[in-house]
């Protein structure tokens, strides 16, 4: 393991690095990487190759590998018997329309003074290319004051993870020896929203369900057949509305199997969050949390599996009125799972249940959209709790471990292809507008972001 | 009252002149008077002028009426102390698109030969030229006969019925002392499914109802948020899906009050119509009523009120699938009124139902679409007998009195403006294809139309 004095030598250095740190920063920011955009492809690939030639300087043995999709860039430290950490970014960047809102050229960064302190602004600056840079800085410290890199480091650098990854998955079990490691390091998230740092170890998995109910062969009058013939929009309600009980419970029979309570750990940590409901959604137009009775809000989000219409249409809303008994009403239908739910049991009751709704003669169908596991991370591996105190010093408060609501599929590819968890760790504030104009990253969450990394490599080698 | 022997003229007259009338509507049915199309504005006039040419050749005292939009044709014979009777038809069609799927122009009128018989082809044939012409050929045979027209007739011919009569209701307040009579007598319905002649005597009323729910300020992630804040399509889905009870009942407070049970004589009448639910239903793909429990299917749809849901939207519906908890949703509802039922109570009562489900932090508002209560005629008028017994003389089969599952605002104008109620009597074939290509009036629908005039007025006489 790495002394404490090397470690301070690293943080002095990264301290002194800042200025020049910042500079690349804002040269790997100008390249304007946005993968959903065919016309940029030569972009992608250019920030691609960039990384790689950063990576190489420090000593890396680093490659770009061609995917059907945008490249993988991947970097290698030498072996030494440590425990083998894989470290996962993407390089790629989000559009920038509408272009017009931005208050400079997205893609022609600058260091800002603002009233809540230094920023940097351009596409990507948080998301999530100045989070990979905490990352590299980190290494580079390491580097300057050891001379040598940390041992069993592999890099996994993503040039398409914000056009939803379609080559990652056969990436992996393609490379699956080469990227094997013991635990996953991801920096993609933000830091708790009052700003205190914290790991994500918990996350909601999904499962879409989009179902389509015909009844009759073509819309029908309403006067003609209304109160005779089956109304496929009231089906669906019926169906729907009997999707959740009074107390906010999913009512599909064993949906609750494989849920379990929060571990009394994790609850103290998410007590200790003073998350205020009443807050959160105010800032939404809100006020009242509607889940399950005796729950708490973060409980409800994080640690609770829930059923959500996220569509429905059926029949006529547009302007004015129609009287029109329509042929078909179709939603989507998505659950968010914890703990050891099963994706396929959830789909499959979900059909029962619609089914049972159906008279003989109308017909119903289904469309999968997507079924992932909730990830919960294994907290009693050591680096949890490393990582945790690592933080809790570099920031002056104490971390914490929290949920997500949403899933992050990265961090489900990780233990479905390569049998590890993942460490989630990021340093981006609620406020920094990623996937919107002018996206930031504060420059505190750059320079502390890449001396928590400091102390994380030290306590983990 | 006219005896048995002019009648038996006015029938030799008007199947002697049978192809002069034929030519008559041919004439008529060739100017395109679609009053939706303003490019068509100078032919609904000519198509007024022709109709009011025609009738004062006959006699009456007949003039065009300009309105903010397309003119009314108003005739009068002589007032001879007899019970006034208000004839109503529409010279306006609908358009023609699409253009290529017709057979032959249409407005290009001609007669054909069918496996069913003779039929008069071209748009409007059924719908409402061809029925308004029966009208106006049992007056013809009538004026022939003896000599005068029947006295005490005011006819109301309309030029706006298929863009939804704007200027009607204006034009009966103004007019209101000249176009007052008895009883109405309109001739644009069908006959019964099996052909065989009817009256209409019950209407079902109308209100409709647009209803938004409103929560979150923008739409939301459903990761983020799904499973703590309100979420409006499952809000909407609950408020609609209990409008009904698992008997097929509408759930709202004081909904049944004012809808009696069917009159033993109407009763018997319905059931000796020996409708076929099925058979109904399944020309549209479907087979079973799905209406209130211990009722009738005919009950369902002419003498039971209901609620149908004729759209729903909400969050995103469109290809693929968005995680998305939507800021909105949003139904529109009719209710279909029977008997004595208050509109104004009905939709105070749908939404009072609807705000008890709507969360205190979200917000619902409501639009108004229509509120017409239902049209039952006085059925012991003796004129509803006495055209019953005619019309079954000329059918050689039971004319029945039936009901109608939609409104036919007409009638409702007629009751609450000129306080009277209306004869609904019409010759159309279901397999007319009106607003359709093709449309197509059979030459028995005409012929024997125009005779079962003659005896109707030779019954009122």
């Amino acid at each position: 393991m790495a002394d404490q004095s090397s470690l301070g030598d690293m943080l002095t250095q990264l301290d002194k690095g800042l200025d020049d740190a910042l500079s690349r920063l804002t040269e790997f920011l100008r390249i304007p990487s946005i993968s959903t955009d065919p016309a940029h492809a030569a972009d992608v690939r250019a920030a691609a190759e960039w990384l790689r030639a950063e990576l190489a300087s420090l000593g890396f043995d680093a490659a770009v590998h061609d995917t059907p999709g945008h490249p993988m860039v991947v970097a290698r430290s030498a072996p030494g018997g440590a425990r083998p950490l894989l470290f996962y970014g993407h390089y790629d960047v989000q559009p920038v329309d509408p272009l017009e809102l931005w208050d400079r050229p997205p893609f022609d960064p600058a260091i800002e003074e603002t009233p809540q302190g230094r920023v940097i602004r351009g596409r990507g600056a948080s998301d999530d290319k100045g989070q990979l840079m905490t990352f590299v800085e980190a290494f580079r410290a390491w580097k300057a004051v050891h001379g040598t890199l940390p041992t069993d480091l592999i890099l996994l650098f993503e040039g398409e993870e914000e056009s939803g990854s379609p080559s990652l998955r056969p990436f992996l079990q393609q490379h699956a020896d080469e990227l094997k490691a013991s635990l996953a390091v991801i920096c993609d998230t933000a830091r708790y929203a009052d700003g205190r740092p914290a790991i994500t170890t918990q996350l909601r998995g999904l499962v879409g369900q989009e179902v389509v109910i015909e009844a009759a062969d073509r819309d029908l009058h309403s006067g003609s057949f209304g109160g005779l013939a089956a109304n496929p929009i009231m089906i669906l309600s019926k169906a729907l509305a009997a999707l959740k009980d009074d107390h906010g419970r999913v009512t599909l029979p064993g949906f609750y199997d494989g849920v379990a309570d929060l571990p009394p750990e994790l609850a103290r940590d998410w007590d200790a969050l003073g998350f205020d409901a009443a807050e959160f959604l105010g800032r939404v137009g809100l006020s009242s949390p509607i889940g399950e009775t005796g729950r708490t809000p973060l409980e409800m989000v994080w640690n609770r599996p829930t059923a959500e219409i996220n569509g429905i249409a059926g029949g006529y809303a547009g302007a004015g009125f129609k009287t029109v008994l329509p042929a078909q009403a179709r939603a989507k239908v998505s659950f968010r799972l914890t703990g050891q739910q099963d994706p396929q049991r959830i789909r499959d009751a979900f059909q029962n249940h619609i089914r049972s709704f159906v008279p003989a003669d109308c017909r119903v169908s289904f469309h999968d959209h997507g079924a992932s596991p909730a990830s919960v991370m294994d907290i009693s591996d050591p680096a949890f709790g490393l990582a945790k105190d690592a933080l809790t010093e570099e920031w002056g408060q104490e971390a914490a471990f929290i949920g997500a609501g949403g899933s992050i599929p990265i961090a489900g590819d990780f233990r479905e292809i390569l049998g590890m968890d993942s460490l989630l760790i990021g340093f981006a504030r609620d406020d920094d507008r990623i996937h919107s104009p002018n996206e930031k990253y504060d420059v505190e969450s750059f320079a502390k972001g890449a001396r928590s990394w400091a102390r994380i490599l030290t306590a983990l080698r």
